[in-house]
């Protein structure tokens, strides 16, 4: 066994309900989800964070994600939407140290909510200072 | 105007703080957003659902999410971790009907939550049972 349960469950040695996989990606069913159905789709290669993970594993990860949407939406699994969710950083919620996300199943009246202070709406002027610091910040970007 | 407010923001008719855009994608600040510093990203094309956004499209929203994260970390925002969310159909929370990726920085403390019902754990057999209805629904996609 690894430090990675996931690094595990890529190895064969953690077991996992594997629901799509090729060389790149794996998709398991998430032992504990917010509504049954709910997939954690993951590269093999362990990266930590998002920007541990290269591009071309990041766009292959997507593509499979999107059609296991529809595929979850197909399967008679409880499905009348889908949300995606993916945490990067423990203060975003992220528990496992290998970069995933979540295909969440969704349908009326389920549990699942998200909570926010609303309130604060920004003004324009603060809007566009943000937006002109991250594209600073993304023209520095390797 | 038309009837998708993301869509005139593509157009230029409707007003928007622009972080990054290329001939694809476009990511703006979020007018209504959980934490200063929250972008939209969307591509230019009108798509209502996941469903609808073509695969090259959706690999190119996903790498440009995945460099914003990195900008709106280094940008100098309020930032400790990231979520990513994207809703697909009404019930999962959607309010805009052109697909969409919410980068949402996240720091210690902030209001932002989510609830559900975690008591639930299946069993293996629900795991396998969910896992193998789904891979054959990935299967049967065009």
């Amino acid at each position: 066994m690894s430090d990675c349960v996931f690094c595990d469950i890529v190895a064969g040695t953690a077991p996992a309900s594997i629901a799509y996989q090729d060389d790149v990606v794996i998709a398991f069913m998430d032992i504990r989800p917010i509504n049954h159905g709910q997939l954690v789709v993951i590269p093999r290669k362990h990266s930590t964070y998002l920007a541990n993970m290269d591009e071309e594993t990041g766009k292959h990860l997507f593509t499979v994600t999107a059609r296991l949407v529809q595929a979850v939406r197909n399967s008679g699994v409880k499905c009348e939407g889908v949300n995606l969710l993916l945490a990067d950083g423990e203060v975003a919620g992220q528990e496992i140290f290998h970069t995933h996300i979540l295909v969440i199943p969704r349908f009326r009246e389920d549990a699942f909510q998200v909570s926010a202070e609303w309130s604060t709406k920004p003004d324009r002027d603060e809007l566009d200072e943000a937006a002109a610091r991250i594209s600073r910040a993304y023209q520095l970007l390797h």
